[in-house]
């Protein structure tokens, strides 16, 4: 694709086209070197458009019902007059090359409506390539003019993390149990939700799930809220009897304001936070990249197992052993050592 | 230093010689370049020696009385027989270059006591620094005989999770306050901690810190233990009385006997614990020392600030950023990019 052509791609997208919007996310999410140069010249020429939308990430252990919720949710929020796109992050899915969204019979309705648009989990091969195309589709998605855009975690590993730095606001989906039954989240996720929704509030979990809302207000009490201007709700709903949607988005517009009401030298909280999460991408990038050159550097293939080896059956010091391995990367050792 | 003398010293060390462990400590302490080749030397001559301590890391916000704590902790091990070492890691100490244990009124009576060392906070230009020869001189004080050495931190920035990095079982100490005054832990500390203890236990405040207590256990139903095969208990005590030390050093010793009981491919969970601090250690090291040398090189430095501003303006992409950075770095850079 020659730089007229990328050009032409992105007034597409720009100019709403479904299709071309398709194929841009292929690009961004495409592994091809080529790929990825044409994909950076698409990104440049989208960012200015990008930048419009309300961000949600939504997380939740399997079976709380997150595409049962995300599809109620999203159609209360296309009969409201919203574009929403929903793009979901799944390492998980890396190992059968398939997705989480790809099973068909997964938010059926939403994918018909003109005004949503669905994107399945990229396959790749590390959760930081498949977190990063994530984020420039969301940037893509909102090019296009979608003003909600929804990043979908499956919630393991370390995914939750990366969706956090993407998003406006992060929403913790929860199951109706008491007790036993609501521990055992993954640790530190609970710190990084600004919105903590009980799902599956009808039926006999009615009084269930009132109840986990009420313990887990009390369990907030105990941690730090993400901002000082905002303390994350706890909120209850159905998706089954579509209770409890308008409230969820009521919520985010609230913690949205909440944040852009917050001045600060950089403007207000909001502009902040974004700013913050894009240096924060930089350096995860810059990080990932420089380990990546690192362990394909042949003098440190060479000598990495046997190091590591050492250093965790105790005989080495982790010190003498990242002297060694950064003496080898950058071509500074000495002749005597290792 | 030669490596004779290095050698010397470790010998010396390995006696339990009071002096030799100070000038031990001083040296791994030291920024200067030639002290680092020394003291990589003597940390390999020590490492067979060492691992032979409980290692405990003690947290707690200014005021929950860590020091008061620590010296009651401390006499009542060292009449059970025990010697301990106890050192500091604190980062806010390095702005004055002081320490949080230079304070001469603090754990006076332990400080006089043949069984005990203690340790400041040595200066350093970073946490990982600071963290790092902390961390080497546990391994120094375990060569040289103690069979219980404590790891303080103050309980600001990232330290918390360094010293979580280089010890058996991590405590955290809570104030006993309830509600609101519970509020506003460091994000993602509860989740660090095998053993709660709450402090102050005493006089007037003996119901509420019993009330504290009640609350942290119910608290902790939501965060996901540590490990599987421990569940972190919640103990109150009073320095002040004297009330509480040997419930404490049960909780540790079961703590350890629990690891110790779980059977892995690697020998038990202890041991695995250990392999899996120092592989930590190796690429956090790995890690920094990376980005310390992009920091440092001149391409990089050029460039950086503007890169980094771009970036945060969102008018430019992090991965288009991290790229270009990489790309000074190791010189791969083409001439038209930039």
């Amino acid at each position: 694709m020659s730089g007229d052509r990328t050009e032409a791609l992105a007034a597409r997208v720009r100019a709403g086209e479904r299709r071309a919007l398709a194929q841009a996310i292929t690009l961004v999410e495409s592994a091809r070197v080529d790929h990825r140069e044409q994909a950076e010249a698409l990104m440049n020429a989208l960012l200015p458009a990008s930048g419009g939308a309300q961000r949600l990430g939504i997380t939740g252990v399997p079976g709380v019902g997150k595409s049962t919720f995300i599809e109620a949710f999203g159609l209360h929020l296309i009969a409201a007059g919203h574009r929403v796109a929903v793009l979901a992050v799944d390492p998980s899915s890396q190992r059968s090359g398939g997705s989480i969204l790809g099973d068909k019979t997964r938010m059926q309705e939403l994918a018909r409506a003109e005004a949503a648009f669905i994107r399945p989990s990229p396959a790749g091969t590390s959760l930081g390539g498949v977190a990063r195309r994530t984020r420039e589709a969301l940037l893509v998605c909102e090019a296009a003019g979608f003003d909600v855009v929804i990043v979908e975690t499956v919630g393991v590993g370390q995914s939750e993390t990366a969706v956090a730095d993407m998003v406006d606001i992060f929403v913790l989906l929860l199951q109706p149990g008491g007790g036993d039954e609501l521990q055992g989240f993954k640790r530190g996720i609970m710190e990084l939700a600004d919105l903590f929704v009980v799902t599956k509030a009808d039926g006999e979990l009615t009084a269930a799930a009132a109840r986990a809302a009420a313990e887990y207000r009390g369990a907030l009490q105990f941690l730090r809220p993400p901002s000082p201007h905002w303390r994350p709700p706890v909120l209850t709903c159905s998706a089954l009897a579509g209770q409890g949607m308008a409230e969820i988005w009521e919520a985010v517009v609230a913690h949205r304001k909440a944040l852009e009401a917050a001045k600060t030298a950089g403007g207000d909280e909001l502009t902040d936070k974004r700013a913050r999460q894009a240096k924060t991408w930089l350096w995860r990038e810059v990080n990932e990249s420089l380990l990546v050159a690192l362990r394909a550097h042949p003098a440190v293939a060479a000598r990495l197992p046997a190091l590591e080896a050492e250093v965790t059956a105790g005989s080495l010091s982790p010190t003498v052993a990242a002297r060694r391995l950064l003496a080898a990367f950058l071509g500074t050792e000495s002749g005597g050592e290792g």
